[in-house]
């Protein structure tokens, strides 16, 4: 088997800007993720914020980073890592095939729990994962946001700046700090749908209709990814190289915590390549 | 005079970035730079690394945010800031005018080479970064600049406007456009010192006695750009959040420290964004 200077784990924005800038370095890497790389990006209606690329669809964005790794003969790797082992000096990952790395770089973004009914159906369409993203979209409309932290309320009062009205469901307890112009309601989603050429948001007790829905979560814990991996709540613990706690083992993207914005998953990869470039230059 | 939500300090990839990214979540901001942004970049060959520009000239890609920023309506105020001073709930930043902001994002670059011999020493008395403050003070009075860039000719000849006397010492290449009362040395200067109630500038070959001595860089130490702001050597010390040890002051791309990289300054600019408006949201 042959073992690759860096195995990098996701085909998000972190990941492809740590294989332009490994591939760039002479390091043999390993680029493991979907073809189609993030879902999330692809879906995105909008993306505002990518200096260089004014209001651009996410899929145009997506298709711009495809023909950057492809002039670069940077290949992807379609398969779905279950497990990352530490051997000491190197690592082993399993996935449909076992992989050997010196290095890896996990960039598997955000782990959004298990859908509602209806939501990944809906998702660039009416549902949406990232408010400072797609508020635009709802500027002096309705919109609902399910929120699973208090860090998600922050989201909420910007929209609530935007959106002509905003629901808020907090799938969590204790106060919360939202304005008056924001509907709190404390009631359990069970699923989105289409209706009317509206959303709803449907509950047990009742259904809300709205313009768009906002489904804001945290991930699930990568520490199931990487045995021993040191977190900082539900995301990678990271210094500001980009190095996790475990030598050779570097993060970059939404698997680092917030904000969950592609331009700083980007850059982030930049520094983790450079990082693991350096790593490998010590050894 | 009003007061800016954010003060961005600097055009390159990290204060476009950040500037964006505050336009977005509706932050009055006061972008203060070159309107032709980074000169570094502008001059950049081909840059390769930037997710979704596969190897880009260095202006097609500043182009591609100039057109950005045009398209989102901001505007970058041509200015360069000599000092900022934490006013408690505010800031104050002294250029050609004074500005007033609640936050400041400090994106100013990497400073170009060591400080001169004597040049910290003399700085605020005899020595400054800033023709446009500081010209009044060398009315009928003699000044050299010590330029590193041709824009600083603008000052120089403004300064031939007040002074007695202008000597100008270009650290760079080409014709210059300098009226003929401003005498030019092409010589390279090594130190400035005190002697006589006079500063002089010293070469190798000479010694050039003057009142004043304007050090034009495209860009200032951030240490004396901001009193009392926490350094990790030449850089600032930033934590994950691009927050530095000043509250409401926040830095992003080269100024936090290496690796130089277009696309680590950009992915930055947009987390210290985020992290001025969560600051503003809690004041």
């Amino acid at each position: 088997m042959s073992r690759y200077d860096i195995a990098i784990i996701g085909t998000g924005p972190g990941g492809v800007s740590a294989a332009i800038t490994a591939k760039i370095r002479n390091k043999s890497i390993l680029l493991i993720g979907s073809r189609d790389l993030s879902a999330k990006m692809v879906k995105a209606h909008s993306i505002s914020n990518y200096p260089g690329f004014p209001a651009v669809p996410g899929k145009d964005l997506a298709a711009a980073f495809s023909r950057h790794l492809e002039s670069m003969e940077i290949e992807i790797t379609e398969d779905r890592i279950a497990s990352i082992y530490a051997m000491g000096d190197y690592f082993a990952l399993q996935g449909k095939d076992i992989y050997e790395a010196t290095t890896v770089i996990l960039a598997s973004g955000v782990v959004n729990g298990k859908p509602l009914p209806g939501e990944n159906e809906l998702l660039g369409r009416g549902v949406s994962y990232c408010a400072t993203c797609d508020a635009p979209l709802y500027r002096k409309k309705s919109a609902a946001v399910i929120g699973y932290s208090a860090s998600e309320e922050a989201e909420a009062r910007f929209l609530a700046e935007v959106c002509s009205e905003v629901l808020y469901f907090p799938m969590y307890k204790g106060d919360l700090a939202l304005p008056e112009s924001v509907k709190v309601i404390r009631e359990v989603p069970v699923g989105i749908e289409n209706k009317d050429g509206k959303r709803q948001v449907v509950t047990k007790e009742n259904s809300y209709p709205v313009d768009g829905v906002f489904v804001l979560r945290e991930s699930i814990s990568p520490g199931q990814l990487v045995p021993g991996l040191e977190l900082d709540g539900n995301f990678i613990a990271v210094k500001r190289d980009m190095s996790t706690n475990i030598p050779g083992c570097f993060a970059c993207g939404d698997v680092t915590g917030q904000p969950f914005q592609y331009i700083k998953a980007a850059g982030e990869g930049n520094v983790a390549a450079l990082s693991a470039v350096a790593y490998l230059d010590k050894k």
